[in-house]
């Protein structure tokens, strides 16, 4: 059974991450052991902080329009190792220890399953 | 010196990626030797076609309205390994072999190098 791990961010980090129009923030998933990128989805300034509080990932559904903490359903939760935001402030990277079968609702572990050019 | 290794993606496969309401879609690059998640960028329909075709990513720039080939001004060009996109076909990843010294634009090897809660 993972343990969550709260991230304690200093002001000066939160206030950093730069939010697009619609106050959202892509947010890039990455395999802590494999080292896959696994899905990219979005955040909000709640999310974020809730993502960094609780050690799980939280996101913000754009077609749904409201939160979901990834894994309440599916149970494949992850548990964030390491959160980065990068240069510009207006990407975020979670590394994370994916919980259960994986990432993709598809039932594939990354969600980057589908090569162009074939195998 | 690497060398370009255009890719053939299949019609099916470009036909499956889904822009936004600005004809963009995220493009997440991650180096294929140490697996590490470099930057994200935007790519059109035609960067990405670029970007397949010549073997290098190309991105479009929302700032400056136009196109980039990562690394014409740097010399920090990325050579497209594997391609990918997401079970929605909403995101893109780019797997490179990074030249130079690296993604970021702050002389950093990756755009990821600021992480909450510090090291």
């Amino acid at each position: 059974m993972p343990v969550a791990t709260p991230i304690s961010a200093c002001d000066d980090d939160l206030a950093a991450v730069r939010y697009d129009a619609n106050g959202l923030v892509p947010a890039i998933v990455q395999d802590g052991d494999s080292g896959d990128v696994l899905m990219m989805a979005w955040m909000n300034e709640a999310t974020l902080r809730r993502t960094l509080e609780s050690g799980r990932t939280v996101f913000w559904s754009r077609s749904r329009q409201e939160e979901w903490a990834k894994g309440d359903t599916s149970g494949d939760r992850q548990w964030v190792r390491r959160a980065y935001y990068d240069c510009d402030g207006d990407t975020l990277l979670l590394v994370v220890e994916q919980e259960g079968r994986g990432a993709c609702h598809t039932g594939e572990r990354t969600c980057f399953s589908r090569r162009f050019g074939g195998d």
